[in-house]
């Protein structure tokens, strides 16, 4: 796995303890598209399928990560808020929890690195998808991130 | 705390092991309005507020309660699932994360109980508010649900 990628998993593990309990792993980072994974056990509901909650988080980290990643390794130090989200739970998962985050349609993190690097601010909307085995999609996410400079450039 | 609360945090915290993890209380259930609450060091974020995703898993749980208590003590035995939701995040939360569930303008457990027991399915839309500590909002979930009946009468 590309040093930034194992970076970020290392990040939120020690960051967030959510992600600690849900086991999540950063499973792959290509391009603009990050994939994440957590195993169903700490995940599960009353039903034996993927808890909702489990599924938003892991799809708002991915979304999260998309532009942590889009920063990392840039001169650009700031903090990564999600602004609003929509999900759609669209059949249950009964295995790993996986999904896979990038820029929405017409949106690029070049874009969104231009905008902050000159504004100190900017905001990317992402899209995240939980695949199911047979290529149709378990959920949906589309959100909104919002990331605001706090190194010393942006005063 | 009434009975049915009681029963319901006692219900989310065996069955979900991701609501042991963020340390879950039913804090209270008054008509048709549910409240939860949890913690902020297992919530905790990056930036030392609460993590999106506690803050999602909170309100889609207590979108769901309102159900499995609308249902609680019928004889209605269902699995209860959340179909789709918006979240809007809109402050930061630093310190114990609180919301309050109920059904939207025009929505009543009424109505979706007499749905559940004549179609053995029903639909519920949520509303679900973080408060701030000055009276706004931090965080706003709209979300539907759908109950679906298990027992035998429903065959």
């Amino acid at each position: 796995m590309p040093t930034a990628a194992a970076a970020l998993e290392r990040e939120l593990l020690a960051q967030i303890p959510l992600a600690r309990a849900m086991a999540l792993r950063v499973v792959a980072h290509a391009g603009e598209s990050l994939t994440l994974a957590a195993p169903l056990a700490p995940n599960i509901n009353d039903k034996g399928c993927a808890f909702g909650g489990s599924l938003a988080s892991l799809m708002t980290l991915a979304g999260w990560g998309v532009l942590r990643l889009a920063v990392a390794g840039r001169d650009l130090d700031c903090d990564i808020y999600v602004q609003d989200s929509t999900i759609r739970y669209l059949a249950p998962v009964w295995g790993e929890l996986r999904c896979q985050a990038r820029p929405a349609t017409g949106e690029s993190c070049a874009a969104f690195l231009d905008t902050l690097a000159a504004r100190g601010k900017a905001r990317l909307r992402v899209e995240c998808t939980v695949p199911l085995p047979d290529g149709g999609e378990a959920a949906t996410l589309s959100a909104r991130f919002v990331a605001l400079r706090t190194d010393a450039a942006a005063a």
